[in-house]
């Protein structure tokens, strides 16, 4: 099995409810640097699973529509609380949809798995793995 | 499938027993930077896989047993050597029964696997990857 | 000249005020990993510059100040940018109230520089440097 | 499961055939840096999976193959593209061969699996697992 | 003294003349990972030295002019060693010519100093510090 | 001012003596990860500062007197506490006086600066810096 992992960043604002997140429960805020790792078994005629410069591109698309914003006030994410590990499994869901939309291209259709990880500091972060 | 992982460090002495050690058979000692992986299928009412800042702590408390210690003079590791990858299933072991007992909350139950990861330097590293 | 770095970080909200900023105007946040690096000409009686538990403990004490919060909220920084620039120039001047104060010792007295860096991102980031 | 992972790097010039590589067609050149890991569900006798530093070598051993060498003129390479994730193959067939010749001694013939990654910046890297 | 830091990267190809390379005298390449950092003692009106987003599109501008390229074949290093040092003064020069000409602003014209390091893997780098 | 930088690591066992050290009292170890950079205003006739090859191996000759021990045994330490600052200073003399006996070549006379940094984690590090 083959992989090809590219890495941006997103900047946001969010706060999270429940006791258990004690003071995270304010207003804070996050860099996420996001990773997504794209898996498959065969290289395309180009001897690539993807592209990097592409796969660069979809996430920077991807990670656009959430960066520089305060989760908050966003609706996709209503009455949700929008933690590292869900976080990283929305990415993975719009990376897929992209994916499954030709936007890294025919042979992209091989692919079998993206991983997407949200490292929230230099001591956490979070992932999310699925099939595509 | 989710993942949430968390990093801590410990310093410890030990000496490894066997030829293949060379220079290594001496007492030495090493910083143990450790990444414990907590994976599983499902986020719980919080939208959490487990709560970070639990994790942080229950992987102190775990490392706290081993930090700042000589390996060669510990009653848990007499007649082993307390090679990397070795200690990296102490730790995994100790964890996944701390889980079991509850000590990161009922939801925690549904996790399915927990992984450790303990760098021995910048260029060196062993996992040990088990089930809960 | 000897020097002593400990790593922590803090996670805040803010927005930033000119058209220079774009889409930063919106109310975002940040991880901060934070080093505090103190320098000084000679060892103590210990063989120290500061000591690293010290050191990490009076860092994590004054980022606490600022952790978990929306700094457009705080009336310390009323009227001002919370640039990185700026906030790595507001930790480091808040450890050398603290250095001044005694609270790493009397021989921290011999200091004679403190260096703050913040890194927003895997890409970027700011520091500010200061005699003790 | 247990796994050892080792690193070194390499430094190669080469030039990618297909529009999709845009200015990646040119001669240009990358610093690999590879990790290889061995995963096994069993410790031998010394307590490890592989030893790190037999690892070591082994690995330096088959990037010397590679090293300091423009890849359009090797033999080994002719009619392909030298894309990162078709490397991390390539080496990776070459860390089994030695392995299943008996490069890291008899114990390493429990050995389960081996995955090479490549990181060609701090943004990208490609990787690939195989079965021993 | 503040100080900001940006990071990208260039992929390139060349050999180095002389004895004391080595292998390195073949053709080869390397990925370097860019550091620019611009320090200067006072904060601009906005609360800045640099705006990261100009100094990241600044930094990609003047590498632009290397990556993907043959160092060997282009005339601005004629009879010279592209050596990591060497080359961190090219890109500090050319930063520092940009700065000249106002393309970071008007508030740049007070900084003070900038320094380029290149990264050539994760055990070798090189750095190159000017005034400006 | 130009300089160039080598990493390698060393793996040693300690006991710290004073009541600041707490638990580091007791015989326990590091690996330290050790970051040598040699600074100096000119280049030499190859282009170079240092070469990087040459200073891989003096850093690795320096660090193998220390490599694998136990530091409570050395002549060179006694009554000492050999505390992260103390022995990157240990490690910036030894390069120096190996630099003075023309070690590096006799280029390396013009070089003004060493500065050693050791990594006892990925939170805590302690540098030296003197004139060559």
């Amino acid at each position: 099995m083959y992989s090809v992992n590219v890495r941006d960043h997103v900047m946001i604002a969010h706060s999270l409810h429940g006791e258990v997140f004690g003071p995270a429960q304010r207003l804070h805020g996050a860099t996420y640097v996001v990773d997504a790792s794209f898996s498959g078994p065969r290289l395309d005629d180009d001897g690539l699973i993807v592209d990097i410069g592409r796969a660069t591109t979809l996430l920077a698309d991807v990670l656009a529509r959430l960066n520089y914003r305060n989760l908050d006030d966003e609706d996709d994410f209503a009455g949700q609380n929008t933690s590292t590990e869900m976080l990283a499994r929305v990415v993975a869901d719009r990376l897929a949809e992209r994916v499954g939309a030709g936007d890294l291209g025919e042979a992209a259709r091989d692919l079998a798995r993206i991983t997407v990880t949200l490292h929230e500091s230099h001591v956490a972060w979070a992932a999310y793995e699925r099939a595509l």
